[in-house]
């Protein structure tokens, strides 16, 4: 049997870069399609006195093991349109680049979603607290996160969630 | 012999990432330590209606290729300085994440300069317009570049050639 979800289903890598620290984690909808499963999660945090390409290397290649062995199939990233200055855009981007290029190396599709669009596929609305998609996170995965698991985890597997979701809408003809 | 330059010089690989076009120059200082020489120079285009991820791709194993064809040992990239939206910055970030990605792939040493670093370098002047910075670029290499080569690539070359010159001051203490 492959190591990814079979017909009817897709395992699902949503991802939060960031320089420092980058969130990952990797979902499949559940047996029979009923409901959704955590697979893996966690955290890609180089260290932070490392000189910025070396850091850029540590997230692409702990990006290629996360794919090498989960096997997603999709994967989810934030579109980044919230306004931010200008420095702190280029230091994500320079993140999100070698995030894009990771799945772009592995075949991955790459799907985007607007921070919003995450809020309404979890919690119903676009404008929830922080806290309140972690929780949604862990009701639909029936999993707890790791207390020491930062917002970068849940923020990740809330896109993936939110592209199983969006998936779904589709295969139904509902969106 | 080695393919790069031999004790005494180095050969630089100047770069200038965009996401539509990025540009890059071999540069090594010539035969006795004379002069500069050009070795090599061109653009990555990947194709402008390719999806983001598969264009970063293609400047990543543009790159690859022209480090392991040219083999140069240190980099050189513009620091970014200039005040930019942040749309653009991000953008131009993606770009450069994957560049600089590529340098540390290749174990290459890599060093930032600002535009006014460069311009100073090859003009005399921080204010320089970008046809001089070429212009300089052409009598310091003894070369024509094609008409048809855009400022990406003089930009490219015009950072090797001004890590070049900040690496001769320091190994004669004058920096």
């Amino acid at each position: 049997m492959a190591a990814h979800a079979g017909a009817g289903g897709v395992r699902v890598l949503g991802l939060d870069p960031g320089s420092l620290r980058t969130g990952w984690g990797v979902v499949e909808p559940g047996v029979g399609g009923r409901g959704l499963k955590l697979v893996a999660c966690g955290v890609l945090a180089p260290p932070p006195r490392d000189p910025l390409p070396r850091r850029l290397r540590h997230i692409f290649e702990g990006l290629g093991q996360v794919i090498s062995q989960h096997q997603p199939r999709e994967m989810a990233v934030e579109g980044v349109f919230t306004a931010q200055n200008a420095r702190t855009a280029l230091i994500l981007g320079q993140a999100r680049g070698v995030a894009l290029l990771a799945g772009a190396m592995a075949g991955l599709e790459t799907h985007e979603y607007s921070p919003a669009a995450v809020k309404k596929a979890l919690v119903g609305g676009g404008r929830a607290a922080k806290e309140q998609v972690r929780t949604m996170v862990e009701a639909l995965l029936k999993q707890s996160l790791p207390a020491h698991y930062s917002q970068d985890v849940s923020d990740a597997l809330a896109l993936a969630v939110c592209h199983l979701h969006s998936r779904e809408l589709k295969s139904r003809g509902l969106s």
